[in-house]
Protein backbone atom coordinates (compact mmCIF):
# COMPACT_ATOMS: atom_id res chain seq x y z
CA UNK A 1 0.00 0.00 0.00
CA UNK A 2 1.45 3.48 -0.89
CA UNK A 3 0.11 6.69 0.42
CA UNK A 4 0.00 10.40 0.23
CA UNK A 5 -0.47 10.39 3.52
CA UNK A 6 2.00 9.51 6.03
CA UNK A 7 1.98 5.58 6.16
CA UNK A 8 2.02 5.45 9.92
CA UNK A 9 -1.61 7.33 10.30
CA UNK A 10 -3.66 4.41 8.34
CA UNK A 11 -4.40 1.30 10.03
CA UNK A 12 -5.06 -1.16 7.43
CA UNK A 13 -8.21 -3.75 8.15
CA UNK A 14 -5.72 -6.63 6.77
CA UNK A 15 -2.80 -7.49 8.65
CA UNK A 16 1.05 -7.76 7.54
CA UNK A 17 0.62 -5.52 4.80
CA UNK A 18 3.04 -3.05 4.42
CA UNK A 19 2.69 0.82 4.56
CA UNK A 20 5.19 3.05 2.49
CA UNK A 21 4.99 6.57 1.61
CA UNK A 22 4.01 7.04 -2.64
CA UNK A 23 7.37 9.42 -2.75
CA UNK A 24 9.28 6.06 -2.33
CA UNK A 25 7.21 4.39 -5.02
CA UNK A 26 10.35 3.99 -7.49
CA UNK A 27 12.21 2.11 -5.07
CA UNK A 28 10.13 -1.15 -5.47
CA UNK A 29 9.37 -1.08 -9.26
CA UNK A 30 10.71 -4.61 -9.68
CA UNK A 31 8.77 -5.92 -6.87
CA UNK A 32 5.21 -4.53 -8.24
CA UNK A 33 3.54 -6.80 -10.86
CA UNK A 34 0.54 -3.91 -10.72
CA UNK A 35 -0.87 -0.75 -9.18
CA UNK A 36 -4.32 -0.75 -8.88
CA UNK A 37 -4.21 3.49 -8.89
CA UNK A 38 -7.09 4.28 -5.83
CA UNK A 39 -8.25 7.87 -6.80
CA UNK A 40 -10.77 10.28 -8.05
CA UNK A 41 -11.58 10.65 -11.76
CA UNK A 42 -11.83 15.00 -10.98
CA UNK A 43 -8.23 15.46 -10.58
CA UNK A 44 -6.17 12.63 -9.54
CA UNK A 45 -6.37 9.51 -11.78
CA UNK A 46 -5.95 12.20 -14.75
CA UNK A 47 -2.69 12.96 -13.30
CA UNK A 48 -1.47 9.56 -11.70
CA UNK A 49 -2.49 7.23 -14.32
CA UNK A 50 -0.13 8.73 -16.70
CA UNK A 51 2.64 9.22 -14.34
CA UNK A 52 2.80 5.72 -13.13
CA UNK A 53 2.37 4.22 -16.24
CA UNK A 54 5.73 5.18 -17.24
CA UNK A 55 7.36 2.78 -14.37
CA UNK A 56 4.11 -0.04 -13.57
CA UNK A 57 1.41 -1.87 -14.86
CA UNK A 58 -1.29 -0.01 -13.41
CA UNK A 59 -5.18 -0.33 -13.46
CA UNK A 60 -7.80 2.67 -13.06
CA UNK A 61 -11.54 3.24 -12.35
CA UNK A 62 -11.29 6.49 -14.54
CA UNK A 63 -14.83 7.00 -14.93
CA UNK A 64 -15.68 10.92 -16.15
CA UNK A 65 -17.24 9.32 -19.32
CA UNK A 66 -16.38 12.60 -21.54
CA UNK A 67 -12.88 12.57 -20.70
CA UNK A 68 -12.04 9.11 -21.43
CA UNK A 69 -10.82 9.96 -25.16
CA UNK A 70 -8.15 12.33 -24.04
CA UNK A 71 -7.13 9.91 -20.45
CA UNK A 72 -6.62 7.03 -23.08
CA UNK A 73 -4.17 9.31 -25.45
CA UNK A 74 -2.01 9.99 -22.29
CA UNK A 75 -1.74 7.04 -20.64
CA UNK A 76 -1.00 5.34 -23.92
CA UNK A 77 1.86 7.61 -24.51
CA UNK A 78 3.15 6.77 -20.78
CA UNK A 79 2.69 3.19 -21.41
CA UNK A 80 4.30 2.81 -24.49
CA UNK A 81 7.11 4.43 -23.75
CA UNK A 82 7.42 2.50 -20.78
CA UNK A 83 6.68 -0.32 -22.06
CA UNK A 84 3.77 -1.47 -19.62
CA UNK A 85 0.27 -2.05 -19.88
CA UNK A 86 -2.25 0.12 -18.11
CA UNK A 87 -6.03 -0.52 -17.97
CA UNK A 88 -8.12 2.49 -17.71
CA UNK A 89 -11.50 3.09 -16.96
CA UNK A 90 -12.44 -0.43 -14.96
CA UNK A 91 -15.08 -1.59 -12.48
CA UNK A 92 -19.02 -1.52 -13.72
CA UNK A 93 -19.94 1.58 -14.92
CA UNK A 94 -17.45 2.19 -17.21
CA UNK A 95 -16.36 -1.53 -17.14
CA UNK A 96 -18.91 -4.76 -16.70
CA UNK A 97 -21.90 -2.31 -18.18
CA UNK A 98 -19.84 -1.23 -20.98
CA UNK A 99 -18.92 -5.17 -21.91
CA UNK A 100 -22.68 -5.56 -21.76
CA UNK A 101 -23.28 -2.84 -24.35
CA UNK A 102 -21.44 -3.53 -26.68
CA UNK A 103 -21.59 -7.47 -26.63
CA UNK A 104 -25.38 -6.79 -26.79
CA UNK A 105 -24.43 -4.20 -29.47
CA UNK A 106 -22.46 -6.31 -32.00
CA UNK A 107 -25.15 -9.42 -31.29
CA UNK A 108 -27.91 -7.11 -32.01
CA UNK A 109 -26.91 -4.32 -34.62
CA UNK A 110 -30.86 -3.35 -34.96
CA UNK A 111 -31.75 -2.14 -31.69
CA UNK A 112 -31.96 0.62 -28.87
CA UNK A 113 -29.71 0.73 -25.48
CA UNK A 114 -31.56 1.13 -22.19
CA UNK A 115 -29.32 1.97 -19.28
CA UNK A 116 -30.89 2.37 -15.55
CA UNK A 117 -28.81 2.89 -12.64
CA UNK A 118 -29.87 1.99 -8.99
CA UNK A 119 -31.24 0.99 -6.89
CA UNK A 120 -28.34 2.99 -4.83
CA UNK A 121 -26.56 5.20 -3.44
CA UNK A 122 -25.03 8.42 -5.32
CA UNK A 123 -22.29 9.90 -3.94
CA UNK A 124 -21.92 13.02 -6.04
CA UNK A 125 -25.63 13.81 -4.78
CA UNK A 126 -25.19 12.93 -1.46
CA UNK A 127 -22.53 15.54 -1.09
CA UNK A 128 -24.59 18.15 -2.87
CA UNK A 129 -27.82 17.73 -0.32
CA UNK A 130 -24.92 17.84 2.46
CA UNK A 131 -23.79 21.18 0.97
CA UNK A 132 -27.74 22.38 1.78
CA UNK A 133 -27.95 25.27 4.13
CA UNK A 134 -29.31 23.75 7.42
CA UNK A 135 -28.37 19.82 6.69
CA UNK A 136 -26.41 18.03 8.87
CA UNK A 137 -25.81 14.99 7.23
CA UNK A 138 -27.78 13.52 4.10
CA UNK A 139 -27.73 9.97 1.47
CA UNK A 140 -29.15 10.06 -1.95
CA UNK A 141 -30.92 6.72 -3.46
CA UNK A 142 -31.23 6.96 -7.10
CA UNK A 143 -34.15 4.47 -8.16
CA UNK A 144 -35.10 3.60 -11.38
CA UNK A 145 -38.90 3.58 -12.02
CA UNK A 146 -40.52 -0.07 -11.66
CA UNK A 147 -42.89 1.41 -14.81
CA UNK A 148 -39.93 1.99 -17.33
CA UNK A 149 -37.86 -0.90 -16.28
CA UNK A 150 -40.59 -3.12 -16.89
CA UNK A 151 -41.95 -1.38 -20.31
CA UNK A 152 -38.37 -2.29 -21.59
CA UNK A 153 -38.64 -5.58 -20.22
CA UNK A 154 -41.43 -6.54 -21.97
CA UNK A 155 -39.97 -5.60 -25.26
CA UNK A 156 -42.20 -2.00 -25.92
CA UNK A 157 -38.93 0.20 -26.70
CA UNK A 158 -40.70 3.08 -24.84
CA UNK A 159 -38.98 6.84 -25.44
CA UNK A 160 -37.84 7.59 -21.76
CA UNK A 161 -37.22 11.54 -20.71
CA UNK A 162 -34.72 11.61 -17.59
CA UNK A 163 -37.46 12.05 -15.19
CA UNK A 164 -39.32 8.54 -16.65
CA UNK A 165 -36.45 6.73 -16.06
CA UNK A 166 -35.62 7.34 -12.22
CA UNK A 167 -36.51 9.03 -9.62
CA UNK A 168 -34.29 10.34 -6.59
CA UNK A 169 -34.66 10.01 -2.98
CA UNK A 170 -32.95 11.67 -0.29
CA UNK A 171 -32.39 11.05 3.33
CA UNK A 172 -31.61 14.30 5.34
CA UNK A 173 -30.47 14.97 8.96
CA UNK A 174 -31.15 18.46 9.82
CA UNK A 175 -29.36 20.43 12.25
CA UNK A 176 -31.20 21.72 14.88
CA UNK A 177 -33.36 24.38 14.24
CA UNK A 178 -33.58 24.41 10.71
CA UNK A 179 -36.26 25.34 7.82
CA UNK A 180 -37.01 21.91 6.77
CA UNK A 181 -39.59 23.10 3.91
CA UNK A 182 -36.73 25.19 3.18
CA UNK A 183 -34.39 22.33 2.99
CA UNK A 184 -36.45 20.24 1.02
CA UNK A 185 -36.96 23.41 -1.54
CA UNK A 186 -33.65 23.73 -2.22
CA UNK A 187 -32.89 20.00 -2.70
CA UNK A 188 -36.01 19.38 -5.17
CA UNK A 189 -34.81 22.58 -7.36
CA UNK A 190 -31.35 22.21 -7.60
CA UNK A 191 -30.14 22.60 -11.07
CA UNK A 192 -28.21 19.59 -12.78
CA UNK A 193 -28.79 16.92 -9.74
CA UNK A 194 -32.58 17.40 -8.81
CA UNK A 195 -34.87 19.74 -10.80
CA UNK A 196 -35.08 17.24 -13.87
CA UNK A 197 -36.10 14.39 -11.56
CA UNK A 198 -38.97 13.59 -9.10
CA UNK A 199 -36.98 13.80 -6.03
CA UNK A 200 -38.82 12.75 -2.15
CA UNK A 201 -36.96 14.41 0.93
CA UNK A 202 -37.01 12.37 3.71
CA UNK A 203 -36.07 13.63 7.52
CA UNK A 204 -34.34 11.23 9.66
CA UNK A 205 -32.25 11.47 12.96
CA UNK A 206 -28.70 10.77 12.75
CA UNK A 207 -29.72 7.85 14.81
CA UNK A 208 -32.04 6.99 12.13
CA UNK A 209 -29.06 7.18 9.56
CA UNK A 210 -26.14 5.77 11.00
CA UNK A 211 -28.57 2.73 11.60
CA UNK A 212 -30.32 2.36 7.97
CA UNK A 213 -27.99 4.21 5.82
CA UNK A 214 -24.48 3.59 6.54
CA UNK A 215 -24.03 1.48 3.88
CA UNK A 216 -22.81 1.59 -0.45
CA UNK A 217 -25.47 -0.44 -1.80
CA UNK A 218 -26.05 0.15 -5.48
CA UNK A 219 -27.00 -1.60 -8.37
CA UNK A 220 -28.21 -1.48 -11.86
CA UNK A 221 -29.99 -2.63 -15.54
CA UNK A 222 -28.14 -2.81 -18.71
CA UNK A 223 -30.78 -3.83 -21.36
CA UNK A 224 -30.60 -4.48 -25.19
CA UNK A 225 -33.05 -4.67 -27.30
CA UNK A 226 -33.07 -5.20 -31.16
CA UNK A 227 -35.16 -7.55 -33.73
CA UNK A 228 -34.18 -10.13 -36.53
CA UNK A 229 -35.62 -12.09 -39.95
CA UNK A 230 -37.00 -10.83 -42.70
CA UNK A 231 -39.01 -8.05 -41.83
CA UNK A 232 -37.79 -7.68 -38.48
CA UNK A 233 -40.54 -9.36 -37.03
CA UNK A 234 -38.53 -11.52 -34.69
CA UNK A 235 -37.66 -9.23 -30.98
CA UNK A 236 -34.92 -9.98 -28.32
CA UNK A 237 -33.93 -8.76 -25.15
CA UNK A 238 -30.78 -8.81 -23.30
CA UNK A 239 -30.31 -8.23 -19.94
CA UNK A 240 -27.42 -7.22 -17.43
CA UNK A 241 -28.32 -6.77 -14.19
CA UNK A 242 -26.13 -6.27 -10.78
CA UNK A 243 -27.56 -6.31 -7.14
CA UNK A 244 -24.33 -4.57 -4.59
CA UNK A 245 -24.52 -4.55 -1.17
CA UNK A 246 -21.66 -2.72 -1.40
CA UNK A 247 -20.45 -0.23 -4.03
CA UNK A 248 -16.57 -0.11 -3.37
CA UNK A 249 -16.28 -4.23 -2.71
CA UNK A 250 -17.94 -4.70 -6.47
CA UNK A 251 -15.79 -2.46 -8.09
CA UNK A 252 -12.59 -3.23 -5.98
CA UNK A 253 -12.86 -7.11 -7.28
CA UNK A 254 -14.05 -5.98 -10.68
CA UNK A 255 -10.41 -4.40 -10.63
CA UNK A 256 -8.81 -6.96 -9.45
CA UNK A 257 -9.71 -9.11 -11.92
CA UNK A 258 -8.50 -7.29 -14.77
CA UNK A 259 -5.68 -6.45 -12.68
CA UNK A 260 -5.02 -10.37 -12.99
CA UNK A 261 -5.47 -9.58 -17.04
CA UNK A 262 -2.94 -6.61 -17.21
CA UNK A 263 -0.07 -8.84 -15.29
CA UNK A 264 -0.43 -11.71 -18.08
CA UNK A 265 -0.93 -8.90 -21.24
CA UNK A 266 2.81 -7.79 -19.73
CA UNK A 267 4.27 -11.44 -19.74
CA UNK A 268 3.16 -11.92 -23.03
CA UNK A 269 5.04 -8.43 -24.59
CA UNK A 270 2.36 -6.28 -24.56
CA UNK A 271 2.04 -2.53 -23.49
CA UNK A 272 0.06 1.00 -23.94
CA UNK A 273 -3.05 1.67 -22.38
CA UNK A 274 -6.26 -0.62 -22.74
CA UNK A 275 -9.74 -1.21 -22.18
CA UNK A 276 -11.93 -3.84 -20.55
CA UNK A 277 -13.18 -3.82 -24.34
CA UNK A 278 -9.30 -5.23 -25.35
CA UNK A 279 -9.21 -7.61 -23.01
CA UNK A 280 -9.92 -11.75 -23.30
CA UNK A 281 -11.82 -12.56 -21.32
CA UNK A 282 -9.79 -15.66 -20.02
CA UNK A 283 -7.10 -13.51 -19.05
CA UNK A 284 -8.84 -12.40 -16.11
CA UNK A 285 -9.57 -16.40 -14.45
CA UNK A 286 -7.04 -18.20 -12.63
CA UNK A 287 -7.32 -21.20 -14.45
CA UNK A 288 -6.09 -22.70 -17.10
CA UNK A 289 -7.42 -22.52 -20.96
CA UNK A 290 -8.63 -26.70 -20.59
CA UNK A 291 -10.08 -25.65 -17.11
CA UNK A 292 -12.13 -22.98 -18.13
CA UNK A 293 -13.22 -24.70 -21.44
CA UNK A 294 -14.22 -28.03 -19.42
CA UNK A 295 -16.08 -25.97 -16.44
CA UNK A 296 -17.19 -22.38 -17.70
CA UNK A 297 -17.96 -22.90 -21.70
CA UNK B 1 -23.82 -21.12 -49.39
CA UNK B 2 -22.22 -24.52 -49.77
CA UNK B 3 -24.90 -27.63 -49.41
CA UNK B 4 -24.54 -30.85 -48.98
CA UNK B 5 -27.54 -30.97 -51.27
CA UNK B 6 -28.15 -30.09 -54.50
CA UNK B 7 -27.32 -27.10 -55.08
CA UNK B 8 -30.63 -26.21 -57.06
CA UNK B 9 -32.53 -27.74 -54.89
CA UNK B 10 -32.16 -24.86 -52.48
CA UNK B 11 -34.40 -21.72 -52.36
CA UNK B 12 -32.59 -18.94 -50.28
CA UNK B 13 -34.77 -16.05 -48.46
CA UNK B 14 -31.91 -13.69 -49.32
CA UNK B 15 -32.03 -13.55 -53.23
CA UNK B 16 -28.92 -13.51 -54.87
CA UNK B 17 -26.81 -15.18 -52.90
CA UNK B 18 -24.92 -17.84 -55.15
CA UNK B 19 -25.31 -21.58 -53.39
CA UNK B 20 -22.23 -24.04 -54.54
CA UNK B 21 -21.80 -27.70 -54.09
CA UNK B 22 -19.78 -28.55 -50.74
CA UNK B 23 -17.51 -30.70 -52.88
CA UNK B 24 -16.69 -28.03 -54.40
CA UNK B 25 -15.23 -25.92 -51.63
CA UNK B 26 -11.66 -25.76 -51.91
CA UNK B 27 -12.10 -23.87 -55.32
CA UNK B 28 -13.09 -20.93 -53.11
CA UNK B 29 -10.40 -21.02 -50.57
CA UNK B 30 -9.23 -17.42 -51.44
CA UNK B 31 -12.43 -15.95 -51.91
CA UNK B 32 -14.19 -16.94 -48.74
CA UNK B 33 -12.81 -14.71 -45.45
CA UNK B 34 -14.84 -17.01 -42.51
CA UNK B 35 -17.49 -19.93 -42.56
CA UNK B 36 -19.85 -19.91 -40.68
CA UNK B 37 -20.59 -24.04 -40.16
CA UNK B 38 -23.99 -24.96 -39.46
CA UNK B 39 -24.00 -28.84 -38.53
CA UNK B 40 -25.30 -30.70 -36.00
CA UNK B 41 -22.73 -31.05 -32.90
CA UNK B 42 -23.66 -35.38 -32.85
CA UNK B 43 -22.25 -36.02 -35.83
CA UNK B 44 -21.71 -33.40 -38.56
CA UNK B 45 -19.20 -30.91 -36.68
CA UNK B 46 -16.84 -33.16 -35.49
CA UNK B 47 -15.87 -34.22 -38.52
CA UNK B 48 -16.64 -30.90 -40.30
CA UNK B 49 -14.91 -28.19 -38.31
CA UNK B 50 -11.78 -30.22 -38.27
CA UNK B 51 -12.14 -30.82 -41.78
CA UNK B 52 -12.36 -27.29 -42.94
CA UNK B 53 -10.76 -25.53 -40.81
CA UNK B 54 -7.61 -27.29 -42.38
CA UNK B 55 -8.42 -24.77 -45.20
CA UNK B 56 -10.86 -21.56 -43.89
CA UNK B 57 -11.50 -19.74 -41.25
CA UNK B 58 -14.61 -20.94 -39.31
CA UNK B 59 -16.94 -20.84 -36.98
CA UNK B 60 -19.11 -22.94 -35.20
CA UNK B 61 -22.06 -23.96 -32.88
CA UNK B 62 -20.54 -27.32 -31.36
CA UNK B 63 -22.66 -27.93 -28.02
CA UNK B 64 -22.02 -30.97 -26.61
CA UNK B 65 -20.10 -29.89 -23.53
CA UNK B 66 -18.43 -33.00 -22.30
CA UNK B 67 -16.75 -33.63 -25.54
CA UNK B 68 -15.77 -29.60 -26.20
CA UNK B 69 -12.44 -30.93 -24.92
CA UNK B 70 -11.98 -33.25 -27.60
CA UNK B 71 -12.87 -30.96 -30.54
CA UNK B 72 -11.00 -28.16 -29.30
CA UNK B 73 -7.95 -30.54 -29.21
CA UNK B 74 -9.01 -31.58 -33.12
CA UNK B 75 -9.53 -28.50 -34.19
CA UNK B 76 -6.41 -26.45 -33.05
CA UNK B 77 -4.70 -29.12 -34.74
CA UNK B 78 -6.28 -28.72 -38.05
CA UNK B 79 -6.47 -24.73 -37.90
CA UNK B 80 -2.61 -24.34 -36.43
CA UNK B 81 -1.40 -26.80 -39.49
CA UNK B 82 -3.76 -24.49 -41.68
CA UNK B 83 -2.61 -21.14 -40.22
CA UNK B 84 -5.85 -20.30 -39.93
CA UNK B 85 -8.36 -19.12 -36.86
CA UNK B 86 -11.29 -21.46 -35.86
CA UNK B 87 -13.80 -20.46 -33.19
CA UNK B 88 -15.98 -23.34 -31.93
CA UNK B 89 -18.92 -23.58 -29.54
CA UNK B 90 -20.06 -20.11 -30.12
CA UNK B 91 -23.77 -19.15 -29.79
CA UNK B 92 -25.39 -18.57 -26.05
CA UNK B 93 -25.21 -21.58 -24.12
CA UNK B 94 -22.12 -22.70 -24.98
CA UNK B 95 -21.43 -18.59 -25.88
CA UNK B 96 -22.46 -15.72 -24.08
CA UNK B 97 -24.11 -17.86 -20.92
CA UNK B 98 -20.29 -19.27 -21.08
CA UNK B 99 -18.96 -15.11 -20.63
CA UNK B 100 -21.40 -14.23 -18.15
CA UNK B 101 -20.36 -17.13 -16.10
CA UNK B 102 -16.50 -16.63 -16.52
CA UNK B 103 -16.83 -12.86 -16.36
CA UNK B 104 -18.90 -13.30 -13.18
CA UNK B 105 -16.38 -16.29 -11.41
CA UNK B 106 -13.67 -14.03 -11.79
CA UNK B 107 -15.10 -11.23 -10.09
CA UNK B 108 -16.97 -12.73 -7.41
CA UNK B 109 -14.48 -16.05 -6.77
CA UNK B 110 -16.67 -16.91 -3.51
CA UNK B 111 -19.74 -17.57 -5.05
CA UNK B 112 -22.36 -19.96 -6.32
CA UNK B 113 -23.64 -20.29 -10.16
CA UNK B 114 -27.52 -20.79 -11.78
CA UNK B 115 -28.32 -21.31 -14.85
CA UNK B 116 -31.83 -21.39 -16.26
CA UNK B 117 -32.96 -22.13 -19.11
CA UNK B 118 -36.66 -20.91 -20.71
CA UNK B 119 -39.21 -20.51 -21.19
CA UNK B 120 -38.63 -22.01 -24.45
CA UNK B 121 -38.68 -24.85 -27.06
CA UNK B 122 -35.97 -27.68 -26.57
CA UNK B 123 -36.00 -29.46 -29.95
CA UNK B 124 -34.57 -32.51 -28.35
CA UNK B 125 -37.18 -33.37 -26.20
CA UNK B 126 -39.29 -32.14 -28.59
CA UNK B 127 -38.36 -34.76 -30.52
CA UNK B 128 -38.77 -37.16 -28.03
CA UNK B 129 -41.99 -36.14 -27.65
CA UNK B 130 -43.02 -37.38 -31.70
CA UNK B 131 -41.43 -40.28 -31.27
CA UNK B 132 -44.18 -41.54 -28.90
CA UNK B 133 -46.69 -43.99 -29.94
CA UNK B 134 -50.09 -42.46 -30.66
CA UNK B 135 -48.37 -38.72 -31.32
CA UNK B 136 -48.99 -37.40 -34.55
CA UNK B 137 -47.12 -34.01 -34.07
CA UNK B 138 -45.74 -32.31 -30.44
CA UNK B 139 -43.67 -29.55 -28.75
CA UNK B 140 -41.28 -29.26 -25.14
CA UNK B 141 -41.11 -26.28 -23.74
CA UNK B 142 -38.82 -25.82 -20.62
CA UNK B 143 -39.84 -23.03 -18.12
CA UNK B 144 -37.78 -22.33 -15.01
CA UNK B 145 -39.77 -22.36 -12.05
CA UNK B 146 -40.15 -18.66 -10.64
CA UNK B 147 -39.91 -19.36 -7.13
CA UNK B 148 -36.96 -20.93 -7.50
CA UNK B 149 -35.80 -17.75 -9.67
CA UNK B 150 -36.71 -15.42 -7.55
CA UNK B 151 -35.10 -17.18 -4.23
CA UNK B 152 -31.68 -16.81 -6.52
CA UNK B 153 -32.98 -13.20 -7.01
CA UNK B 154 -33.09 -12.14 -3.88
CA UNK B 155 -29.38 -13.56 -2.44
CA UNK B 156 -31.06 -17.06 -0.55
CA UNK B 157 -28.61 -18.96 -2.41
CA UNK B 158 -31.11 -22.18 -2.64
CA UNK B 159 -29.74 -25.50 -3.27
CA UNK B 160 -31.93 -26.34 -6.29
CA UNK B 161 -32.95 -30.21 -7.45
CA UNK B 162 -33.53 -30.72 -11.53
CA UNK B 163 -37.02 -30.83 -10.28
CA UNK B 164 -36.95 -27.51 -8.43
CA UNK B 165 -35.34 -25.52 -11.09
CA UNK B 166 -37.61 -26.60 -14.60
CA UNK B 167 -40.78 -27.80 -15.45
CA UNK B 168 -41.87 -29.07 -18.86
CA UNK B 169 -44.78 -28.46 -20.50
CA UNK B 170 -45.74 -30.34 -23.64
CA UNK B 171 -48.26 -29.54 -26.59
CA UNK B 172 -48.99 -32.70 -28.29
CA UNK B 173 -51.01 -33.33 -31.32
CA UNK B 174 -52.36 -37.12 -31.26
CA UNK B 175 -53.28 -38.81 -33.99
CA UNK B 176 -57.23 -40.44 -34.60
CA UNK B 177 -57.97 -42.68 -31.75
CA UNK B 178 -55.03 -42.73 -29.94
CA UNK B 179 -55.06 -43.59 -25.89
CA UNK B 180 -54.21 -40.29 -24.46
CA UNK B 181 -53.58 -41.49 -21.25
CA UNK B 182 -51.27 -43.52 -22.52
CA UNK B 183 -49.46 -40.72 -24.14
CA UNK B 184 -49.77 -38.58 -21.21
CA UNK B 185 -48.08 -41.11 -19.24
CA UNK B 186 -45.53 -42.50 -21.48
CA UNK B 187 -44.33 -39.18 -21.63
CA UNK B 188 -44.53 -38.05 -18.28
CA UNK B 189 -42.19 -41.37 -16.92
CA UNK B 190 -39.83 -40.96 -19.74
CA UNK B 191 -36.43 -41.85 -18.36
CA UNK B 192 -33.60 -38.48 -19.12
CA UNK B 193 -35.71 -36.45 -21.02
CA UNK B 194 -38.75 -36.39 -18.77
CA UNK B 195 -39.08 -38.21 -15.26
CA UNK B 196 -37.10 -36.46 -13.02
CA UNK B 197 -39.30 -32.99 -13.87
CA UNK B 198 -42.56 -31.93 -12.98
CA UNK B 199 -44.32 -32.23 -16.33
CA UNK B 200 -47.87 -31.01 -17.94
CA UNK B 201 -49.12 -32.61 -20.75
CA UNK B 202 -51.62 -30.56 -23.21
CA UNK B 203 -53.60 -31.94 -25.90
CA UNK B 204 -54.31 -29.83 -28.96
CA UNK B 205 -55.17 -29.85 -32.44
CA UNK B 206 -52.96 -29.48 -35.71
CA UNK B 207 -54.75 -26.23 -36.22
CA UNK B 208 -54.08 -25.08 -32.61
CA UNK B 209 -50.61 -26.40 -33.20
CA UNK B 210 -49.34 -24.52 -36.39
CA UNK B 211 -51.58 -21.23 -35.07
CA UNK B 212 -49.62 -21.15 -31.47
CA UNK B 213 -46.62 -23.16 -31.38
CA UNK B 214 -44.71 -22.62 -35.26
CA UNK B 215 -42.31 -20.21 -33.47
CA UNK B 216 -38.88 -21.23 -31.88
CA UNK B 217 -38.75 -18.87 -28.79
CA UNK B 218 -35.72 -19.33 -25.57
CA UNK B 219 -34.24 -17.53 -22.97
CA UNK B 220 -32.63 -18.06 -20.13
CA UNK B 221 -30.58 -16.65 -17.06
CA UNK B 222 -27.19 -16.96 -15.82
CA UNK B 223 -27.03 -15.78 -12.19
CA UNK B 224 -23.87 -15.58 -9.87
CA UNK B 225 -24.40 -14.88 -6.55
CA UNK B 226 -21.06 -13.91 -4.01
CA UNK B 227 -20.34 -11.88 -1.07
CA UNK B 228 -17.03 -9.83 -0.01
CA UNK B 229 -16.05 -7.96 2.76
CA UNK B 230 -14.03 -8.61 5.92
CA UNK B 231 -16.38 -11.20 7.12
CA UNK B 232 -18.27 -11.89 3.59
CA UNK B 233 -21.45 -9.73 4.67
CA UNK B 234 -21.45 -7.78 1.77
CA UNK B 235 -23.80 -10.11 -0.96
CA UNK B 236 -23.58 -9.26 -4.53
CA UNK B 237 -25.52 -10.89 -7.32
CA UNK B 238 -25.07 -10.54 -10.98
CA UNK B 239 -27.57 -11.54 -14.07
CA UNK B 240 -27.56 -12.44 -17.74
CA UNK B 241 -31.10 -12.55 -18.72
CA UNK B 242 -32.24 -13.26 -23.04
CA UNK B 243 -35.69 -13.58 -24.14
CA UNK B 244 -35.52 -14.41 -27.42
CA UNK B 245 -38.26 -15.01 -30.02
CA UNK B 246 -35.87 -16.94 -32.12
CA UNK B 247 -33.36 -18.81 -31.07
CA UNK B 248 -32.13 -19.67 -34.47
CA UNK B 249 -31.60 -16.23 -35.50
CA UNK B 250 -30.22 -15.11 -32.19
CA UNK B 251 -27.75 -18.02 -32.24
CA UNK B 252 -26.68 -16.78 -35.91
CA UNK B 253 -26.34 -13.25 -34.80
CA UNK B 254 -24.06 -14.26 -32.52
CA UNK B 255 -22.19 -16.15 -34.78
CA UNK B 256 -22.10 -13.07 -37.15
CA UNK B 257 -20.69 -11.09 -34.19
CA UNK B 258 -17.80 -13.27 -33.46
CA UNK B 259 -17.06 -14.05 -37.55
CA UNK B 260 -15.70 -10.77 -37.99
CA UNK B 261 -13.86 -10.91 -34.58
CA UNK B 262 -12.30 -14.78 -36.76
CA UNK B 263 -11.75 -12.58 -39.45
CA UNK B 264 -9.45 -9.79 -37.49
CA UNK B 265 -7.68 -12.56 -35.65
CA UNK B 266 -6.72 -13.86 -38.96
CA UNK B 267 -5.39 -10.75 -40.51
CA UNK B 268 -3.44 -10.14 -37.10
CA UNK B 269 -1.50 -13.68 -38.17
CA UNK B 270 -3.17 -15.42 -35.42
CA UNK B 271 -4.09 -19.59 -35.38
CA UNK B 272 -5.41 -22.11 -34.07
CA UNK B 273 -8.71 -22.93 -32.20
CA UNK B 274 -10.21 -20.37 -30.26
CA UNK B 275 -13.57 -20.41 -27.66
CA UNK B 276 -15.08 -16.65 -27.01
CA UNK B 277 -13.30 -16.57 -24.18
CA UNK B 278 -10.19 -16.02 -26.08
CA UNK B 279 -11.64 -13.18 -28.22
CA UNK B 280 -10.89 -9.43 -27.29
CA UNK B 281 -14.71 -8.18 -27.12
CA UNK B 282 -13.67 -4.69 -29.45
CA UNK B 283 -12.76 -7.70 -31.95
CA UNK B 284 -16.55 -8.19 -32.17
CA UNK B 285 -17.20 -4.49 -33.24
CA UNK B 286 -17.24 -3.11 -36.64
CA UNK B 287 -16.76 0.57 -35.27
CA UNK B 288 -13.18 1.52 -33.81
CA UNK B 289 -11.57 2.01 -31.11
CA UNK B 290 -11.67 5.22 -30.47
CA UNK B 291 -15.40 4.86 -31.36
CA UNK B 292 -16.23 2.43 -29.35
CA UNK B 293 -14.41 4.44 -26.39
CA UNK B 294 -16.41 7.35 -26.97
CA UNK B 295 -19.76 5.83 -27.68
CA UNK B 296 -19.94 2.74 -25.61
CA UNK B 297 -17.04 2.63 -22.45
Amino acid sequence: MFTRRAPETLKLQTEGVPVYSVNDILKYKNEIDVLMICGGSATDLPEMTKTYAKDFCVVDSFDTHARIPEHFANVDAAAKAGGTVALISCGWDPGMFSLARLYANCILPNGQDYTFWGKGVSQGHSDAIRRVEGVKNGKQYTVPVQEALEAVRNGENPNLTTRQKHTRVCYVVPKPGADLKKIEHDIKTMPNYFADYDTTVYFITEEEFARDHSGMPHGGFVFRTGSTGADGANKHIIEYRIQLDSNPEFTASVLMAFARAVVRMKKEGMSGCKTVFDIPPAYLSPLSGDEIRAHML
